[in-house]
């Protein structure tokens, strides 16, 4: 798999470069910018805050032509982005689809495309609002997903207190396995995430969380950003496994889609939410911004960096 | 340059049956979907309506590695959807960036986009809110333009009546020209487009102009598309030249990002503001929707559509 020349700064380090450069103006209509799921946009008069989140699928990278067929790759186009929606608590509103097709790109993958991914917006009640196509080399689609929460009512990264207990959604680590397998149950997770959209209301409405985010990079990397952003650090101990898959796999594999969230230790979270089992697997820590512990043992980030080679 | 096998249907045919398979619903906030420079969004009890234009650039297709540099890249990036933006008469608000970094780009490349399209940004009053980083085979960049305008206020495509006059700003063939000696003033226009975001408000505010939109595709394909949306024809003279560029050029000739009006005849429409010239070219007719006439002959449109051979 290609990659960008290893003198590229880290896309953490590009972010954080970024986020300086556009740092949100005093007054704007822009609530919060770069650094978390979705960036907030509060229209005037509004009681509702809009969220908008923006997902690259590329060919080679996120998906390969061989494998992933054109229904499958709509369909995860768009629930990444609704992925971000449901960590922060939101309902989704509309989506925007960028296209750009390769020269072995034929009608019936165009079709299959689209009919996977509206099958995935109808299941999330949202529309199809406009997009781009183009061409070039290989597939690359871009979706911008909006999504609205009552107004200051978003979940975020940066919202977690010292003492607050650490929860995530359902079995870790299908995606991955399913990625290195190529069949089962755990294939169809990796091949067709479902976004946890019904689940962040939840949270968002009747457990109060604290913070949230959706699990798409692995939990050791999603953890330390989430931690990070809460200026604490975090111990945890193993998460739930995915059946088959390996602890690594759960706790760096990415694109399980799942809920990563925190609530302070005496709310109470259910076991299960709609079936989705709900797993307290740590608590915050006044420590070091971004540590992981686990077992007592640093939790070394593992998870998906697009620009440090592996 | 490599293109979608040619059995796959025209840009327009796949737009066309998109616009079908996502109708926008009855009474949702969403005003209007695909079919227009933006979709336009409406929170509820909000004054102001919202604008969205998605907008690719892909290497060798939109530019070229040996030719354009990363800065112009960044730049152009952002002024086509500011340029969708300003002929809806909106204010832009923010962008969302979205990046698929290819294997030869460096720090310096990421560094210098990022700087293009910043200052754009500085230029046109909008920040960046947000986006999403990746690699793949080639750059392509993904840039959403969220604006605002007064509630029920924007531009559309479909406003213009029987007998109104059509207009456009500057002097056309510019990018086209530009494109083709990759020197000169015309070669900057076609690096540095510039979003004709004030005189988009004035048509909104003081002109009333009926319809309008950007000219991205060539002057014969755009008002083909705006007289098709408005359920009429068009009978026009030949539009301003650009110095040094051919009449073809100006007629079918893309980017050059100008703006195409219609105001009804006796509105008293400027010969220029701030300096760019604005031509009455000629008038909307009650004739087969979409069917283009110059001095009595069909004027066949001849811009860019992305999976027509030419």
């Amino acid at each position: 798999m290609v990659k960008p020349r290893r003198f590229l700064k880290s896309e953490a380090a590009l972010t954080d470069s970024l986020r300086r450069l556009a740092a949100v103006p005093r007054g704007s209509a822009l609530v919060a910018g770069i650094g978390d799921d979705c960036a907030i946009f509060r229209p005037p008069n509004s009681r509702e805050d809009l969220l908008f989140t923006t997902d690259l699928l590329v060919e080679d990278t996120h998906f390969r032509r061989a494998t992933h067929r054109a229904a499958d790759i709509g369909w995860k186009a768009l629930a990444r982005g609704l992925s971000d929606i449901a960590a922060m608590g939101g309902d989704p509103c509309f989506c925007l689809v960028s296209l750009a097709l390769a020269p072995w790109c034929d009608a019936a993958w165009v079709n299959g495309f689209f009919r996977g991914l509206l099958l995935q917006a109808g299941h999330a009640g949202t529309v199809l609002a406009g997009g781009d196509l183009s061409h070039g080399a290989t597939v690359v689609c871009d979706v911008v997903v909006c999504g609205a929460v009552p107004r200051s009512r978003a979940l975020r990264r940066d919202g977690a207190h010292a003492g607050d207990a650490i929860y995530v959604s359902g079995a870790l680590g299908g995606s991955a396995l399913g990625l290195a397998t190529g069949r089962g149950k755990a294939w169809r997770r990796h091949l067709r995430p479902e976004p946890r959209l019904a689940l962040g209301r939840f949270l968002r409405e009747t457990v109060r969380a604290t913070a949230a985010m959706d699990l798409s990079d692995g939990l050791s990397l999603d953890l330390a950003r989430l931690s990070k952003a809460s200026g604490l650090g975090a111990e945890i101990s193993p998460p739930p496994v995915w059946r088959g898959a390996t602890l690594a796999q759960a706790l760096h594999g990415g694109e399980d889609y799942e809920l990563l969230f925190t609530a302070p230790p005496r709310t109470p979270v259910p076991a299960a939410f709609e079936n989705i089992p709900l797993t307290r697997i740590g608590v915050m820590r006044r420590q070091n911004p971004g540590r992981v512990t686990m077992a007592g043992k640093p939790l070394v980030p593992g998870g998906y960096d697009h620009f440090l080679a592996r």
